[in-house]
């Protein structure tokens, strides 16, 4: 029922790793004993047989990526500080962490626009020397170049106001949604909008998008405008009314009366390690890279070898805390499967919020919410649970975790209504990065819109507007990246099922190893070595299509709830 | 029987606050929203009537002061990412943290010693409107200069290095101490000793210590040569080991054997819940400025309103973790009250280690330990360990937990013997420094003075020479100040009882309130605004003597053992 924010790295994902043998880890740590900033060290591969230019062009290469590297380490140092701050700080630490966090967010930005950096890139790409670099390096290249005309472009005491900004708001959204009053919310809110109305303002001339909202959805999905989303979520909507409509008149309608069964706790808990372990995202071994913890909002937060989720646990729904895990241990894999040799380099990490969405309700949802899951683990969720379930039959089990029900929270949404939560929010955004809207005005519209499209009357605004962690840390651009996912996942679902004709068998038998090995080939190991829409068409052999997740969805809810696919 | 070590702050602790108000909060989070290096503004009390020379002088402290927040912002960074290092992290992510603390000591290194600082001292205080600074102001100024003054002369590559050596060879220590084998960890150790060893060369330079390791004990307890320290640990040893002889003829011996008893971990967790409370150390309120976790090894780190402690639970030891929560939470509560208004300035931290040290073990000890204590907290011991203790009188306990006897390890040390653990590493790491020792000797010398002071056989390295992490993490100078607290604290004792002469009383009532009240105002208030002497000068109004601490424990174990302490 869940599908849930992660935490974010400053504004880009920071993924992957491939099991490292031990070796390597301390021919690593060998390295470290080097001053961290080293002299600029000549790739050994390329010393031998260059000319002069190729030379400087190598070396000038080493000293970016050596800047990279700094930035990179920097932003999961504070990352970390971001993951304390929800799941371990005491309360009283706020104010601290506010500075703490504003202060490594300067460093950063620093070191962003360095204008060595600037200088390097110029001359490198001025060479001739410069067609001597492989396809990965010049991709490095473009990645950096890319950070850097967009940050030299902020003003550091905007990038600094925005930082604490985002912190007091949090906090404020935190204590609004407790008393269920937005008019405590609005004037810090207000302030966030503004201020990234004026970074996106900014980022738009760098990067010459059409509007200020493309500006910052680039920062998330590059290179996907919102006059593009609009026209696949106009698609994805129309497809997906009707599947509800399909479902809300079938007569084969789910008993979810079991759902509500209590599960301790602790049974729960140990539910969660045993669909790590199934998913093959460690957290229990002595050599472990993971570790689950305890949140209000379920997120993966990290980097290659420390990549750490949370979930949070009720008695009374225990399918929340299991699917919050799968989707995050989806994307927890994807960060951790990354190609090692790519760590500390800007195409060592996802290669776009859309794409690690992808990951996460593929696992989720394509796996955990699939019958052949449910054949391999009832019996072991029968075991776990004590005698709760001893009499619940796998059919029923299978239609009461995929009921079709518009409601109103969207990580609570099932997988046929979700996507219409996260139109809505696209919608919303951007019209309130345009202007066009106030934030005033905000529940007002959010309430009408749910009415629309799902047919939900909202009654108070902790579970209207104020439901969503993202606005209030002043992630706008961030919403549509939930939906592309979904439609990238059920792109990658049919070239899987094309090189794997048997993975459904695989699941059935208990084994997700093949699955795992092909995303981690396919997908994970990319890295950002590509676009998104690049990604998709290497791993599909086409362009983005919404008609693959509507086929998904078509041809699963038919079965589930027995009405005819083709109507 | 704890007295553990205590988390460090790059090489200085940090402390200290006081509860603060609400709309304080408030109105420090309203400043966040500038930008964090704000222009300088200048101190509104000061703006009226001043000239020229003092306004300068003013806008330059307040710079200086801007500057001096940055570095201790960041020190409470890198402190939280070893904290997590400790606690939380998967064991996989120790070669990423290792590049995440090398950059971040990396940049504290490069604002320590920004030229601007050292331009704006040499300004300031040839100003003739430096005399219009308070007291207060012009500590801050100092203690900076002192600061600035230390690292400007250490290389940055040294520190980075050493940053880098100091986390290779803790992880090293970790694994040989398993192993049991000091080969392994002694290469890296020495690489370590050897960094340390330019460092007190460049050090006792510029501070114009007499010797190399009076440089590195100056980090820790500001003044004190080793020297001094010499003369005074040798008079602590005479009547350390009288009382130990003492208590090994008595006919009255402890019956240690309800120690043994088995407490379950969820009893202990709530028993430590309930030793926080009774010291006013706030862990569990929705308000709370700390947490307690658990590791190996005990610590306290933090700053101000996020102050956390851990300590470590064995079922079969109860006393164990309930002494190292009191003595962790004796260093916590002084890092909470200190001074609220000093935060973020160089005086708002603990005078000095030693300082640190007795208030923890004057906590474990002089209260955990007293039998006014367990008048009040036996029966609450009994309720909350089931019926574990019902036949055990208050007589038996306390003199089972205040059993002398000459042991290996230094903090499972009892009271009396505690302070030679201490001694031996002082004399071992005050010779190792001056290169008079070489690290491959270590173990046999170690061996040797055990054999010598404790007449105690150590069997295996892991129990001896390797059993602290200290050396492991490079700090060397440290050790000392452990039995300097405990000096320092029976002279404190002597003040508190000519305050409060019923303090005793309050303590069997089961109130902390006064004592701590007490040790707020006349110790944890004053943070650095004081050397270590001279705040024990104003304290006690006496020079630093032994006699108060050895007449304690005289008096205490003369009672316990039925020995005549006069003789």
């Amino acid at each position: 029922m869940t599908a849930s924010r992660r935490l974010i790295m400053g504004e880009s994902r920071r993924p992957g790793f491939k099991s490292r043998p031990e070796h390597q880890t301390l021919s690593f740590v060998k390295d470290a004993h080097k001053p961290y900033i080293s002299l600029t060290v000549l790739s050994e591969s390329a010393v031998i047989m260059m000319d002069g230019t190729t030379r400087t062009v190598v070396s000038n290469y080493d000293k970016l990526m050596e800047k990279a590297k700094g930035i990179i380490v920097l932003e999961s140092a504070r990352s970390l500080m971001l993951w304390d701050m929800e799941t371990k700080m005491p309360p009283k630490g706020i104010t601290l962490r506010s500075e703490q966090l504003a202060l490594l967010k300067q460093f950063e930005h620093r070191m962003c626009i360095d204008p060595e950096i600037g200088a390097l890139l110029q001359e490198i790409q001025a060479q001739p020397g410069y067609e001597a670099l492989t396809k990965l390096q010049k991709k490095n290249l473009s990645l950096l170049r890319k950070k850097y005309d967009e940050m030299t472009k902020l003003p550091e005491e905007l990038v600094v106001e925005t930082a604490k900004q985002r912190v007091i708001a949090y906090n404020t959204w935190k204590k609004a949604k407790v008393a269920k009053d937005f008019s405590l919310f609005e004037p810090e809110l207000e302030k966030l909008v503004n201020l990234r109305r004026r970074a996106a303002e900014i980022l738009m001339n760098a990067k010459g998008t059409a509007t200020p909202y493309d500006a910052l959805i680039d920062i998330f999905e590059p290179k996907m405008p919102a006059d593009e989303i609009a026209k696949i979520f106009d698609e994805l909507k129309k497809g997906l009314v009707a599947i509800v409509e399909k479902c809300r008149i079938a007569p084969k309608q789910p008993d979810v009366s079991i759902l509500k069964r209590k599960v301790p706790i602790d049974a729960q808990r140990e539910i969660s390690n045993s669909l790590a372990k199934f998913i093959k995202y460690d957290v229990d071994s002595k050599e472990a890279g993971g570790r689950i913890d305890e949140t209000e909002h379920p997120f993966t937060s990290g980097y290659y070898d420390d990549v750490r989720i949370t979930t949070h646990y009720y008695e009374n729904n225990f399918t929340s805390s299991m699917f919050s895990i799968l989707h995050e241990a989806g994307h927890a894999i994807y960060d951790q499967n990354l190609n090692s040799e790519w760590m500390y380099q800007p195409i060592g990490e996802g290669c776009s919020y859309g794409f690690h969405e992808s990951q996460s309700r593929f696992v989720e949802n394509m796996i955990g919410r699939s019958l052949e899951f449910w054949v391999y683990y009832l019996p072991k969720l029968k075991e776990l649970a004590g005698n709760t379930f001893s009499d619940v039959e796998l059919d029923t089990f299978v239609r009461a975790i995929n009921q079709v029900e518009p409601s109103k929270i969207r990580v609570e949404a099932d997988e046929v209504t979700y996507c219409l939560h996260v139109i809505i929010r696209f919608e919303i955004e951007r019209e309130l990065i345009a202007g066009k809207i106030a934030v005033a005005d905000l529940p007002k519209i959010w309430n009408q819109k749910y009415e629309d499209y799902l047919g939900i009357n909202i009654e108070n605004d902790s579970e209207g507007v104020m439901q969503d962690v993202h606005w209030a840390q002043g992630y706008f651009g961030y919403f549509p990246t939930y939906a592309l996912g979904n439609i990238y996942s059920g792109q990658i679902l049919v070239a899987l099922e094309k090189d794997i004709p048997d993975w459904k068998g695989q699941i059935k038998k208990g084994s997700f190893h093949k699955v795992k090995q092909w995303l981690a080939n396919n997908v994970h190991q990319h890295g950002k070595l590509y676009s998104p829409l690049d990604l998709l068409r290497k791993i599909t052999g086409e362009e983005i299509n919404v008609k693959h997740y509507l086929d998904y969805l078509n041809e699963k809810y038919a079965k589930l709830y027995g009405f005819n696919q083709r109507h």
